[in-house]
């Protein structure tokens, strides 16, 4: 597996650092999370899932799109959701999620997601999130997940 | 691009051709798409997100979990609904997502996404789906897709 660390490091892939959050989980706990989106991972989202959808794909064929050029897979952009939650202080399981796409992510932005902990249910936890490039939101919705 | 495709492949990774499904979208519409979920899976979701949370790639600690070893990451099952509905005809463009995830995905699992077409409200259309292991449910929820 290191081989592919190494070809995703050469490509222009950013590699981040496991690292758990600290603090007391409870209602108002926060966090945030950041990843620039790269060339290397449209790519390899695409090789996982098989989404080779062309918008993410083909620059001739997106640019007559409204997009007007290539964007990053939706679901690559809340996959950095998946890594911030990870992060939360104990054994992190998700339950649910619920996004909304708002506004296209481009190769090369750098997406940075917030949460807030909004309920707590026992060792169950609902995340409000929002996921924005600079000022402009690219998606929003909640996670619930159990901590063990 | 083409190099992290060679590691993938020679790693177990499952490269899926990229055609699309025929026929009419209306509510009724179903498809189905299914892919293997390796070790190269994980990791490679892993690079792309930062989800390295250890319940998915440290196995003597994952053992001493409910999971009793290691679970691929539920948004790494699910991205493969990005892939099945891209293959819907026409330019897809991603709206809302909602999933729950109701057991987990084992290193080496085939999974297998149907979705339906429920709704359609001129060019936007929901779909509900289900994530399936042979005939264990994994994942299931909807999600709304634009058609261009």
């Amino acid at each position: 597996m290191m081989e592919l660390e190494e070809v995703y490091r050469k490509l222009g892939g950013e590699v981040k650092k496991f690292e758990k959050f600290s603090g007391q989980l409870d209602v108002g706990y926060e966090i945030t999370y950041e990843k620039r989106i790269t060339e290397a991972d449209v790519y390899l989202f695409g090789l996982i899932s098989g989404d080779f959808n062309p918008i993410h794909f083909e620059e001739e064929f997106a640019k007559k799109t409204r997009f007007g050029g290539r964007v990053a897979q939706g679901m690559l952009t809340t996959s950095l959701v998946s890594a911030a939650v990870a992060r939360i202080p104990g054994i992190v399981v998700l339950l649910e999620t619920y996004f909304k796409y708002t506004a296209p992510v481009k190769i090369g932005d750098l997406v940075r997601i917030q949460g807030t902990v909004v309920e707590k249910e026992k060792n169950r936890y609902k995340l409000n999130i929002k996921c924005a490039v600079e000022d402009r939101l690219v998606a929003e919705g909640w996670v619930k997940i159990l901590i063990w």
